[in-house]
């Protein structure tokens, strides 16, 4: 049986922080939200909407230079909201926190990888994040626990006709299944300590997250511990009549996205994190529907902060071993970004026109 | 014999304009250049380098929505520069150029990808282009001619021992060579308008683009119409020694890169645009040795504007008719990359520490 880690957030991960940084009201609803890796994270991206707005993201290549990434801006404000990352650079550069590049220790270009969603139909235009957000967000990080809902980089997010917001969840991964008497040699033994993976995620998706005839979230049987809080799911359609942000009254411009960090503290590669970035994104494949579509820009990064290490990738065995950890890792980051996105459903407020989850089904709170 | 275009500069490219922002002096030698298509161009890119510091490249992916963007900044101040494509997209988002989000002609998100150059070790720790580099850039643009040298994003810039610099050309392209008696279906017949394509590249590389044992740069053969200025290339060993910003003094950090854009009039797919950019960077191997190192973030983005037809690409011969057409282009854009780097060699200033490629070789000014 699986379990969660002790705040259920992302920062169950030793050594990441998260902070949020909003406006809401007077004609705004969007923010940014950091997580911050200060001492630097092995990094990896995947990306798979047809709208995505990033920064910094070539640098993540394996083949290329620079190893680790020392933070993630996420952003409301859509490209313009790139400019919050400018904002952490500056924050973790004044603390000495990135590249080396000099003999100085201030000397430092902090790699902060980007992604943002389209929001701005929440706020009046011109109202987004710039540089400054990105800087109070990382003004705000703690090492948990972690605010969901309508803050941060999803103050202003949408999923499908509901508003959408922040979630985090974490799971403490299990050992990997065996067949019975067979020997997975280099593998931790029982009794080992064992990895945590953690996802954050701004779920402002094209698709829906809940089936609207039942009411129920695509992704509910992912619930770990009775972590919704929810009784018993509804079994009835929703009345989205109320709303005028669902897809109805699109006219086939609007743009989405679902953008999130999964992160755990095994010790990976930029390869290994670009597949843990790939396995979220099945979390999003299974949490809204349709997903991925070419009015989304999901985008996903993977940090391994390199506390637990898995076994070695060499010898007769060990390159199984190894693939069999990955693979229990990158399983548990589907259902953890999964249980995240419903987090971020379940906890966002309503706003005029765009009911919120509760809005429409009051009787699961 | 191919010809150059009017001012022998990317801007040859009808609808293009260019402008540079820079400070030297006082603690200061770094810039922005931007590359401005207001009303659209069908773009495509391609990372070559271990060290890229990009924005907004994800989306250029040809499976991905957006087809056209509306500039290209390219900036020094390594991944710190990226901040000046903000103000790059608020000017074009001033004058409601962008990609529409809302039924006001103002509701529009400018398409800006970015790449930067490391030149951090020429400027007093601190000093990087901001988002007001690149608004000036904006302010500062034209439809030529285009200023070279040691402006924009060029004015911090080194190549091997050398000062680099920003340079440009361009060329109109020859007719598709065929065998003789091959009829070439779909192909516009002689007399019918050629397409251009133009190159500007910001001169960074780790590697030498001279040949330091004659002098000559790599890729002198390449001239059209006596366009280096240079009657006769030297064949001498150059002294070096005065300089201190060569590889000898390096500690191994040094990051470099050359970035630049590729344009032309003819009408492409993004992924014909991709190929193009691909060309370029054959102009980047050639130009300078070793070329691509992991200490080079080498990114080029490829321009289509569209008033060029080329041959259709369907029917039993138009698929071939058009390959040939592209392939033509791509020698074309690979030729005309390279010009635009020797420009941007020979057009530099030295500075204190790191002599320009005139005061090692003074006999061919």
């Amino acid at each position: 049986m699986s379990m969660t880690g002790a705040e259920n957030a992302i920062t169950d991960v030793a050594g990441l922080s998260v902070g949020h940084h909003e406006r809401v009201g007077r004609g705004w609803a969007t923010g940014s939200t950091v997580v911050l890796v200060p001492d630097g994270a092995v990094c990896g991206v995947d990306g798979r909407g047809g709208a995505p707005g990033t920064r910094e993201t070539d640098l993540l290549a394996p083949q290329n230079l620079v190893q680790q990434v020392h933070g993630i801006c996420l952003s409301g404000g859509s490209a313009y909201g790139l400019a919050a990352a400018d904002g952490v650079m500056r924050w973790l550069g004044e603390r000495a926190h990135g590249f080396a590049v000099g003999a100085q220790p201030h000397e430092v270009v902090p790699v902060v990888p980007a992604a943002v969603v389209f929001d701005l139909p929440r706020s009046d235009w011109g109202n987004r994040p710039d540089a400054e957000f990105g800087y109070q967000a990382c003004q705000n990080a703690a090492s948990g626990p972690v605010a969901q809902g309508c803050v941060g980089a999803g103050a202003g997010a949408k999923v499908g006709s509901l508003k959408g917001g922040v979630g985090t969840a974490s799971v403490i991964v299990p050992e990997p299944g065996g067949r019975a008497g067979e020997t997975r040699p280099g593998h931790p033994q029982p009794g080992e300590s064992q990895p945590t993976v953690g996802a954050l995620a701004v779920v402002n998706a094209f698709g829906e997250a809940v089936d609207t005839g039942t009411g129920r979230p695509w992704t509910a049987e992912c619930e770990l511990a009775g972590e919704f809080g929810v009784g018993a799911w509804p079994s009835r359609a929703g009345d989205l009549s109320s709303g005028d942000g669902g897809h109805a009254g699109d006219d086939g411009r609007s743009l989405n996205t679902t953008i999130g960090v999964v992160a755990t503290d095994a010790a990976l590669t930029k390869a290994e994190c670009q597949r843990l970035a790939m396995a979220a994104q099945d979390g999003i494949a299974r949490a809204v529907r349709p997903a991925h579509s070419m009015f989304d820009g999901d985008t996903v990064f993977a940090l391994g902060t390199g506390a637990h290490e898995l076994p070695e990738g060499s010898g007769p065995f060990g390159a199984a071993a190894r693939a069999a950890a990955l693979d229990q890792l990158c399983a548990a980051a589907a259902t953890c970004f999964s249980r995240a996105m419903v987090h971020g459903l379940l906890r966002a407020d309503g706003t005029a026109g765009l009911p919120a989850y509760r809005d429409v089904w009051p009787e699961v709170c």
